[in-house]
């Protein structure tokens, strides 16, 4: 396929130059559209996800809504611990609630390998569907699992935490069963997005949104080994590996060696901060983000000025425009849809460094 | 006075040899202290700021018990703009609450300038009190305010929030106004600070607990200003300047910027790196910190490690060892005695690097 014809999305996560920078947005399917609060209910947001076809339509509403350069499958980080039974109920508004919390070495035996044709022919059925529909319009479909941690820290703490208390003692602790517990959460991640690329997904993004709260040294000791060996087991699926922690400029480096081909930030360090970073150790990952969600709650001028600020410090090659974190609840869709409009119509050549221009 | 008499941690502010790294905690005045609890009672935060008598004795109670090298006042970041009637109630648990939150311009005109004689006599006399009880013991009393940025954001938002989306929306919408209210509240911290120093307070420390949420750029053109302003309202006092953000990382070189004297950081980015980083850019500040307050909940021989880690990480020189954020309510008295144990036995010739060893 020649290199015009390939979606922006993927060519920006190859580093290489599109057209104009692609676009999608973190949570661009959930309670900000109006269609898709028609569809949810009051149920819970597990028993959505098993529905493939409400799950389809979901993930299909903003690409035609917006016209994003890519699709996120409607799904939650609890999917794959839900599927073999571990006990997990995920509600709106309250996050997931597990009743039965890891207490001991012996909930380790509660985690059994994920049979994927099994324990989520939902999500298989539903990732066909979309990407059969977005293969006409030549959208990716970005597939999604948890970071071992995060998950990890939603199956100690039995929920929602604030100081995340139980899930750094268990690493303290007794830090080989926590490095075990997240290994098994990394091949359960790494299981469940196999099933998702062979089903259709054309990338896949790991959120391991907590990951920030950890210490430099904390995240090198106990939870790079689990997420190199997710990231090296994905690289044989050739689809571009996306990494989102909120709150983690103190870990980029670390993140970078992961071996994640893109790294999602949040709006507290800028792109070209990150970039420079990076550049200065000879990593070349793409960045994706990052500007803060709070600023589609703003007047249209104050979103258009911080959205070129986020376009120009992103340089346009090795970028994907996205949020710093999902899109808040409250937002008028007609801002992001008039957001993806300003993204697109910016030309690369007016934000490309011509003294690094790769052409 | 000679050298080896100075209050060790009036000397490490000062990047000083000590004998020992001195010690103190955030929030070491508080609820995790039997004899907090007992003269606390349920009524609220600010009526027990205004009897001097008890803000004095919650003060001095964890100097008692732990030994540590600094007092610091028992108070709130709320109570200069409740000094001078803004409106403000702070509640066990729940911080603080505005009734009336700044909404317009209009409201620049409730910030009126603060009359320690008259509004806070409470703050002065409490001072006294303390200061001269630990003269005799050559512990320095810290004396603190909220950040201009931090007390804002509970003026604009009315209360403790999640998304900080009102206090970003002032700002990038109307930054004219925004800079007026960081400036008047940089006032107001100013004179609270100065009576308190006038009243005996040996150091200060600016509490700008949420600045962290902001990206780079944002702190530099909207908060940098106001606090650059009020360290330079405090050089003349001649007291050391500790800044204190938590999940702040990426603002490192722009706090420093400052001209703050110490640097008071979490426990995400380690001491090491933040040194370094400082003295890439040829900034020499002292540094505050960094132990994960949850370390305190773990069993002696875990926290005894990540203790000495931390010591290992600030080598001895401008260090002062305190945590990365306040003592967690849960924490058992008897740990943080251990702790400042701890602490005071570690010889520094055996923390100081010996390459780059000033003496």
């Amino acid at each position: 396929m020649p290199t015009e014809e390939a979606p922006a999305f993927l060519l920006a996560s190859a580093h290489r130059r599109t057209s104009h920078v692609p676009v999608w947005f973190m949570r661009q399917a959930g309670r900000s559209l109006p269609e898709y609060r028609k569809l949810r209910g009051k149920g819970s947001i597990l028993d959505v996800i098993r529905s493939p076809e409400i799950a389809a339509e979901m993930t299909l509403q903003p690409v035609r809504r917006y016209g994003v350069d890519a699709a996120i499958l409607y799904s939650d980080i609890m999917v794959p611990p839900a599927a073999i039974g571990y006990g997990v109920e995920v509600t709106q508004g309250h996050g997931p609630y597990v009743p039965l919390p890891f207490r001991s070495p012996a909930d380790l035996g509660r985690l059994r390998a994920l049979e994927p044709e099994v324990d989520i022919p939902f999500v298989i059925e539903a990732v066909k569907h979309v990407a059969g529909e977005l293969r006409h319009i030549g959208v990716p479909l970005i597939g999604f699992a948890g970071g071992p941690f995060t998950v990890a820290s939603y199956l100690i703490e039995g929920g929602s935490s604030r100081d995340y208390t139980r899930t750094k003692s268990l690493m303290r602790s007794d830090p080989t069963v926590f490095a075990e517990l997240l290994s098994r959460l990394g091949t359960l991640a790494l299981d469940f997005l196999k099933a998702q690329v062979s089903a259709g997904a054309g990338a896949v993004q790991i959120f391991d949104s907590w990951a920030g709260i950890l210490s430099t040294g904390e995240y090198k000791n106990h939870v790079l080994p689990s997420l190199t060996a997710l990231m090296d087991g994905l690289a044989s699926l050739r689809v571009p590996r996306i990494y989102f922690a909120v709150s983690a400029s103190h870990l980029l480096d670390l993140v970078a060696s992961s071996g994640c081909d893109v790294i999602s930030i949040d709006w507290r360090m800028s792109l070209s901060a990150a970039r420079k970073q990076l550049e200065s150790r000879d990593m070349h990952q793409a960045l994706q983000g990052n500007l803060d969600p709070t600023c589609c709650l703003a007047p249209w001028e104050v979103l258009e000025k911080e959205a070129i600020a986020t376009l120009e410090e992103g340089q346009g090659i090795g970028h994907i425009f996205n949020l710093g974190h999902g899109v808040l609840p409250d937002t008028d869709p007609a801002m992001l849809e008039r957001l993806v409009e300003l993204i697109h119509s910016v030309p690369l050549d007016t934000l490309v460094d011509r003294t690094s221009d790769d052409q």
